[in-house]
């Protein structure tokens, strides 16, 4: 790394040694699982280069962004809307929370008992090793799950910048109204923090930008019907991460890229796995940078992905935004409906979600359903065993799984998973 | 027992033997844990009484009750407000959640991983064991935490009467709305249930009868003020865990007949244990019959425990409603504002609860506080990390403790508490 990178992180506050332990780990990673990979899309080069670049030359714009004077938010939730942030020139990115660090601190603040994800949102502030977070102007919060929703009262103690969004736990007159009323609130705070006053013109434009992003990530997800698939999942997977802290124009226009590239692929019956290939959707609990190791488990085993029910995925990317209002408010309400289709598993009831992945089985012709479910994520564990007996009702094949980001499992679940593969051939 | 309960018992759906397995643990625990105690108060006989005849004759009385066109409304949760059930001449009553049943069955609608609480709640129904849960006309379940709010989808299932009250998470200007709009349509719901009209005289009355109820009980709370302790921790948790199901009248005036006694105790320096035992808080998570496990090793490990801040305890009974409003939409707005101090874990943030911590240990001259936290129980077990922290800033010794409804621990923490209270000496 260049030295100026070494500056750059030790203005932020990093822990340098602790800092370079964890991008040894990633950049390791990414070799073994991502480069390691065959028959890849020539675009793939491009996240090669982000992802050899992610706390490097992507920290370094945002802190030129910053330099002139533009607010940067972090965020954990794709309930958090983007089209309010570029609205008034700030910048959104999604927060790193995919790898254990620090868990020895961790514990001091949160239950072991606690899902990954939380405990590596609260590991990477605690470490000091996460420079997107500590390159935000804003960190917002948002109450989802018990987990979620109660850690972050030990996080706020550890930074002065945490804004916490309340959600509706139903989709009711009141719950919509909550919502409203937060992503009101929401505005409210987004402009005091730029200074900038979101206009009907701004707004419509934000919106157009997201849309735009959305659209290619489902362009690019609507390709994987193909059989054979023209990329695996593990590559759609880090689209769909990177799409979280990458410059909104940029990656849109990298995605079509690979999209065109793929409509080739696919007239050429070219894949990245063979034809054949047994197809999966991955369901359940979102994959952050760098969790790769489910994705993997499953395409060294005999499968293919060929869609991720998740936020970090088509929860996060399915609906656009109507952009047709011409009044601020108008553009309010229909971010509001947007976000308010969102399908996770805090809704009670959610009958939604399990369509949906019942649609996603028939559209992307997949063979069976694997329900990812972080340990101690209780939304959707819990939502799982309705999940598997209404797709088992419907003979579609099921398999329920409960890991974390530790590597003891890999072995045991690689079984299971390849036992699975197996009878869907 | 009598045949004409048996004969009740069936005509409930009941498994009548595993009902009487479960009666007969019931009834065992009881001896050993209730009668065993030396020095109790005389009036606790009522509550021998009552816990002898728990699935006999309080059972028949409500069966009475229906037949003479009452409705019987079970919950599970102390935000369901008993003012509007006995309002629209409904009774409500707490269902059992207190004891592990059928946990083979559970297993297949709940993960492993979910609070002994929830599991007990599914397991009483579907072991068909519990007669409140068979009697009740209609059950309320609630958004509390994530685990019953997904549980209730899975509980729904098996029972057609099954209505879920929606609730805030922040206490904010929309989660207030939220509040009263959900009392509104439970309002609604229990009319068409009982086809009686609320009026303002029915609600004013059934605010005092429920005052009068929660009065009593925090007379008898006061008075553990005194050492030595004129009750012990057990027998001022039963009669907490009592009112949830008993005639609401007769058991205010048991209680207040506790108090006549306790108060002749405490002028005679009569305690239920020595005086100079050290005195605990217990705090946490709700105890429902038969769970005395935990009261039961903190009083027999050189304990008494003076406090419960719980939902069976303060948390339930501390707060009263107003009863001054003279229309229903007045006393309406009462009720909402007496459940919306409700300092559940759910919330957040909930420094209210903190404090009421510091105020009980001061107000009931406690030596230290214990925090009990049911295994997986999300909520109050990630709330418990800043309630140690806060209560040893106060140099108010603390012990958290993680634990649930079987025996298998019972010795590991009869040695941590035992060390605790030592220390407290």
């Amino acid at each position: 790394m260049s030295n100026d990178y070494v500056k750059m992180w030790k203005d932020l506050g990093l822990d340098i040694d602790a800092h370079d332990a964890l991008l040894g780990v990633l950049g390791n990673a990414y070799t073994d699982i991502y480069l390691a990979q065959k028959n890849r899309p020539e675009g793939m080069d491009y996240f090669n280069f982000v992802m050899s670049e992610v706390h490097g030359l992507r920290i370094k714009e945002l802190i030129d962004e910053k330099a002139q004077g533009r607010k940067i938010i972090g965020s954990y939730c794709v309930f958090v809307p983007e089209e309010i942030a570029l609205a008034a020139n700030a910048t959104l990115i999604g927060l790193c929370s995919g790898a254990d660090f620090a868990m020895e601190e961790v514990e001091k603040y949160l239950p072991r008992n606690t899902c990954a994800l939380i405990k590596s949102a609260m590991g990477f502030k605690l470490g000091k090793v996460c420079p997107y977070l500590e390159a935000s102007d804003m960190v917002v919060g948002e109450n989802t799950c018990d987990g979620k929703k109660k850690a972050y009262e030990s996080l706020g103690e550890l930074m002065e910048n945490l804004y916490v969004m309340d959600l509706p736990q139903m989709k009711s007159t009141q719950g919509r109204a909550l919502l409203r009323a937060e992503y009101e609130r929401f505005k409210d705070a987004v402009e005091a923090l730029t200074g900038v006053k979101i206009i009907s013109e701004s707004l419509k434009s934000a919106i157009q930008t997201v849309n735009a992003k959305r659209s290619a990530l489902h362009r690019l997800a609507k390709l994987r019907k193909a059989d054979p698939a023209p990329i695996s999942g593990l590559d759609a997977l880090l689209a769909n991460q990177v799409s979280f802290y990458d410059n909104p124009a940029r990656f849109t226009e990298s995605v079509n890229k690979i999209c065109d590239e793929l409509e080739t692929r696919i007239a050429e019956k070219k894949g990245a796995l063979p034809e054949k290939t047994p197809r999966i959707i991955v369901s359940g609990c979102p994959m952050a940078v760098p969790n790769w190791k489910f994705p993997w488990i499953v395409e060294t085993s005999g499968g293919v992905i060929v869609g991720e029910e998740s936020c970090v995925g088509e929860r996060g990317c399915r609906n656009l935004t109507d952009d047709s209002g011409e009044s601020v408010e108008q553009m309010m309400e229909a971010i509001t409906d947007r976000y308010y289709k969102v399908d996770c598993a805090i809704f009670t009831p959610n009958q939604d979600r399990l369509n949906h992945i019942t649609e996603m089985v028939e559209e992307y012709q997949a063979d069976g359903v694997i329900h990812y479910g972080l340990q101690f994520c209780q939304p959707y564990l819990m939502e799982s065993i309705p999940v598997e007996k209404a797709l088992e009702e419907k003979d579609i094949p099921t398999l329920r799984i409960e890991t974390d980001y530790g590597m003891e499992d890999v072995g045991q679940l690689k079984t299971r998973v390849e036992a699975f593969i197996e009878q869907l051939k």
